[in-house]
């Protein structure tokens, strides 16, 4: 294999974010419509910048001091290093990756937040003019995504040619998505909670009232965490995944393999992107679907052609297949679990004519039940794509792990496009309705809509599968860079008890991390609600609706922002710390026992929370379309119940944890080199 | 050592069953006071005698079934069996497990439905008169269960000499501990949903009503639940605790260490259950604990004598200690999450204002803490005792870690006794009550009660916690049978991608089950309120409450045990099948990865949802004491809600996951020398 052709990467990267770029262009010079409708979007556009901008200078100082500890102590202690240069590069190549994790998300949110109103106004020419403009609105966010990571990876590579400094890249990503998602999750359901609380509950003004303060806040919620929050979170998978099979492949030689199928993938993704477009009478839904097969089906050709060309063994091939399968497979069937059409949510949805326990009992345990496919699917998408690449030769096995990870997320661009889609078009939906667009409009909306809701639901499930074969490879990768250091192989015995110790430690924390998150949302919204209350207090004619009055959004964006930050803080902090202290005390094994069991209990609760959640969501909505009685009825209520149950455990806690175990999982990989030469138990001899 | 030694155990076995005996014509001697008071309980003694009637026939069934299945292909096929009389002595060993483990439960159960109406008899003379009857009724439990649970062992043992046709005997234990667990689970929870569904919301009668065809079912439920089910659980693990140590001892030649420490235990237990007493004004509570204190103590110096004696290893009996300080431990913190005196259940019972769905998430938040101090003290205790014993020798380490356990366990004939105190002293409550014995009877029943509920907590986070470590004490057995087949050294390596996939099943195996108990149980219910229903409608004048006519108790209770079983069935043989599936698949490292899974997720989510439910239950108890406003409160109204969704997970779901993971190693084990010599994958060559 010609050692340049690892340069497809960049090359490919690029031309994601030059056709991101166009699209962007060209939704930007779309109409925004009325007055009104540009009112409403500015407001929103507004607001999600406010809380970039904040969130983004607080995690500055967090990821400077970070990088300083980096450039201190990583990849050994800089008065130790004989090269203190990779230390350098470490904290760099840290930095780095946290600033192409930001410029992916504020893309993306930008032009999220833009879209919104244009799609709703060419909604009023028919679908198959407002079709195109949410999705590209999408697209933006998926191709800057995938280009900005790789581009990173690529430029990082190129410079230092060592796929451990990539690691900091990587982690750099982790970090900032760990932020995203769970700081915006929590940030999220703060929001929402506080202004019903006061708005609908306390004073009885309609939901979305320009007279609330918290209503600019609310709206951004959606953008944050479902655009950002997602997007950050299959970069972070998506850089993890690469790095993991990089340093897998170095001890092979083969290190250009995942980069040159990671360029390719975008290929695909750009095609498959081009692909999506509907007729006047189409159909969204189908429209997306198509664009994700002819995506898959375009990596399959391409990296089967590349394998013959670059003499890759076509077994690797085969691993990178079996885990795109699984990736489809785990999504579908959390579609099942979760879509409004199926059997679990109708039956949650009939049994809250008998109240609202039942209704949680009963969404609970399909949850429980949801998380059998993913699980098994993952264990048998590794095993397989072990077995396969085991007889190529010593090592290829974990690397065939590796890909597997991979393959499931090479077509995130494509994924991420369809999945962004999903709040541009709720949004517009929104903006249709407060802008007095008329029913027909508003049909057309709804059409886009609810299209974007399977794909969301479809993404939830891959995003965590992805997270699970991309921990894998971690883990693997992590007892590579051990063996590497210690110079001896290395094994994860569950009848070691280090191992074991570790294993229980490490099941524990995704638990304690879920339910710190939660309660930090109550206590997040008490700090806002107080702010609500001020301001209708406070300024003079706010609660009249007096002309011209109006109250401070962005103190309420401020609030928000900041609680969400604070109450994440010590949760990301208790996880890195436990994480050293396992690794510092027991050893490389024990903290390798620990990965795993965070891996274990973390992917657990991921699909738990994630599918339980959805389906209260659809069981409730179900109810709204009419069924059983309708909004208002008792069953309503119940189902009301069941569905803030489900808020945080699908917007906060569960999408969290994939990002949190990565970061684990990249943190252990970092400080492997310390840990297996400095450690309390090797230390004292035991 | 003397062979004999061993002998310890049967003889203070003996001595606790005729202790048991003697407390049980104490009891029944006590007279159960006016006619209206004999009456109640007598109905409540026939409903419970119904359900066990029931219940064990129709288990005699499937018991039979079993054992035959047993006796043709365990432990190898007797077609090829070498001893076919080992293939009959497994099966009979069986037959004798389930056996005495029902005849525990029965003794239990009768005594306790016997001492509810003479303790509130004796209440009206005081609580130094009423406590003896309900602790000692408790003590008959407490000390029939250790007692036919340690003859059994020491029979079988003594005919065969065999450790591994001691599993069969704690096969049949634990087969009967599920159903009495899962299947009383669902039983119980199935009459209480019906019983307050048809006739407090249906009819408006009050709760307890006489009319009310489902009134004995719920009756009968606490105590089926509470003293036959948690009865059963703990000498489910204390018998499989005994006999990992016995096989793990075996090969060290020290078989009958275990035997003569659980002799001891229930020595020390005898001491400790006789100085349980009460002054006219003592506190209950302190009586129960210093009864635990003074066992524990007496376990480890009569442990101690005994190791000098003869000479056990020091380091054998400190790994003992290890565990025996594990269980109080994590006993008190499971107090600490469900006490409805400390921060977790005032929190949720306070945000319990702001509506149900807060305290939904409030409570399930606290939960998920609450999982952390017992797994992780079950990880430290098991790697002292392992580190503790490793130095003695080869083998000795895993030995070391199943006298953890078995310490633990050693003192389950005192822990039963204080346990089973409760559901009886709750029940006198209900007689007092409802015999309309006054104002001052009634407060000493509520005292006696309160000490009640804080044993019940502390003994199901004990019994998890002795759970937890008793599989990892079975999991070293299992690997020692398998080593023994194959003639070579296993390890369950999480880096073998067959361990991994094992790994990944068994995880996800708890979560089904429980999903499927509990829609079970909502299942069971609606055919449960139809009977109701028809009852109502066919018999003339019982909604009148016309004199003489009694509605059908006994179809009540029938349909409920019926239909508890019929749910149970699939949920266990799904369990059963899938172990000897991956087994017999995949061979037995993946079958270790696969138990370790499952005891991973399954410690999980027992105590997950042991402690959620048992703080639901107390934030509401909390508001019902006048807290928050009180009963009727809106505050009132989502705590009921919260303990609703409570009841399956601390009564049905929660509680079974024990019984379920000892009954999956159990079965692992037995099939152990099968499944190294044929399985799937290595017959393919794999
Ligand atoms: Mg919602
Ligand atoms: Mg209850």
């Amino acid at each position: 294999m010609e050692a340049s052709v690892w340069l497809i990467a960049p090359i490919s990267a690029l031309l994601s974010i030059l056709v991101g770029a166009y699209l962007y262009y060209y939704v930007n010079k779309q109409s925004s419509g009325t007055k009104r409708m540009q009112e409403i979007s500015t407001a929103i556009r507004e607001g999600a910048n406010a809380f970039l901008r904040r969130e983004y200078t607080i995690l500055a100082i967090f990821v400077l001091v970070v990088a300083t500890l980096i450039g201190i102590f990583l990849p050994s202690p800089v008065w130790l290093s004989e090269n203190p240069l990779r230390n350098l590069s470490l904290s760099l190549a840290y930095l780095f990756g946290a600033f192409c994790s930001a410029l992916a998300g504020f893309f993306g949110m930008d032009v999220a937040t833009r879209a919104n109103a244009k799609a709703a106004n060419a909604a009023r020419e028919g679908l198959n003019r407002a079709f195109p403009i949410g999705f590209r609105g999408g697209a933006v966010m998926g191709l800057s995504v995938v280009g900005f990571s790789l581009l990173g990876i690529s430029i990082v590579y190129g410079i230092t040619g060592d796929p451990e400094i990539v690691l900091g890249f990587s982690f750099g990503a982790s970090a900032l998505a760990l932020f995203a998602k769970a700081g915006g999750g929590i940030y999220t359901k703060t929001a929402d909670i506080s202004a019903d609380l006061v708005g609908k509950v306390e004073l009885g003004i309609p939901e979305d009232d320009p007279r609330n303060p918290a209503v600019i806040a609310d709206n951004v919620g959606d953008n944050v965490g479902d655009v950002a929050g997602m997007g950050a979170d299959l970069a972070d998978s998506y850089i993890a995944s690469i790095v993991a099979v990089m340093i897998l492949g170095q001890a092979l030689g083969r290190v250009e393999i995942p980069l040159v199928f990671a360029g390719l993938g975008i290929i695909a993704s750009l095609i498959g992107v081009a692909t999506v477009r509907v007729g006047k009478k189409g159909n969204p839904g189908k429209a997306l679907n198509r664009g994700t097969y002819i995506t898959c089906i375009l990596l399959a050709v391409f990296t089967y052609l590349a394998s013959i060309y670059l003499d890759i063994d076509i077994r690797i091939w085969g691993a990178m297949l079996v885990g795109l399968a699984a990736g489809i497979i785990i999504g579908i069937t959390s579609d099942y679990f979760t879509s409004i059409d199926r059997a679990p949510a109708k039956k949650t949805a009939e049994v809250s004519k008998s109240g609202a326990a039942l209704n949680i009992i009963t969404g609970f345990s399909y949850g429980l039940y949801s998380v059998f496919p993913p699980l098994v699917g993952i264990g048998i998408a590794s095993a397989i794509a072990y077995f396969l690449c085991n007889s190529i030769g010593e090592g290829y096995a974990v690397f065939g792990v590796g890909m597997a990870a991979m393959g499931m997320l090479s077509i995130v661009g494509m994924i991420v496009a369809g999945d962004a889609y999903g709040p541009i078009v709720d949004n517009a939906k929104g903006v249709a309705e407060q802008a007095g667009l008329g029913e027909e409009v508003i049909a057309v909306t709804d059409k886009l809509d609810a299209a974007g809701n399977t794909a969301k639901a479809i993404t939830k499930g891959f995003a965590i599968g992805a997270a699970g074969l991309t921990v894998l490879a971690l883990l693997a990768a992590y007892r590579e860079i051990a063996q590497k250091v210690l110079g001896k192989t290395i094994g994860f015995n569950l009848m070691d008890p280090l191992v074991l110790l570790g294993a229980f430690i490490g099941i524990a924390i995704p638990p304690v991390f879920s339910a710190m998150v939660m309660l930090g949302v109550g206590k997040n919204a008490n700090r806002m609600i107080e702010e609500i209350r001020r301001q209708f207090r406070e300024i003079p004619g706010l609660k009249e609706g007096k002309e011209g009055v109006k109250p401070d959004y962005a103190r309420c964006v401020d609030i928000a922002t900041i609680g969400a930050l604070k109450e994440l803080l010590p949760a990301s902090t208790l996880a890195i710390v436990v994480t050293l202290l396992v690794g510092f005390i027991g050893g490389i094994e024990a903290l390798g026992g620990y990965l795993a069991g965070s891996i274990f209990s973390g992917l657990l609760f991921a699909l738990l929370m994630a599918n339980a959640g959805g389906l209260w969501d659809n069981a409730k909505k179900y109810i709204e379309a009419g069924a059983l009685g309708g909004e208002g009825s008792e069953a309503h209520k119940a189902a009301v119940i069941g569905d803030t149950v489900g808020d945080p455990f699908k917007d906060t806690a569960g999408p969290s944890l994939n990002t949190l175990i990565t970061v684990m999982s990249l943190v252990a990989s970092l400080f492997a080199v310390l840990i297996a030469q400095y450690n309390l138990l090797s230390l004292l001899g035991l």
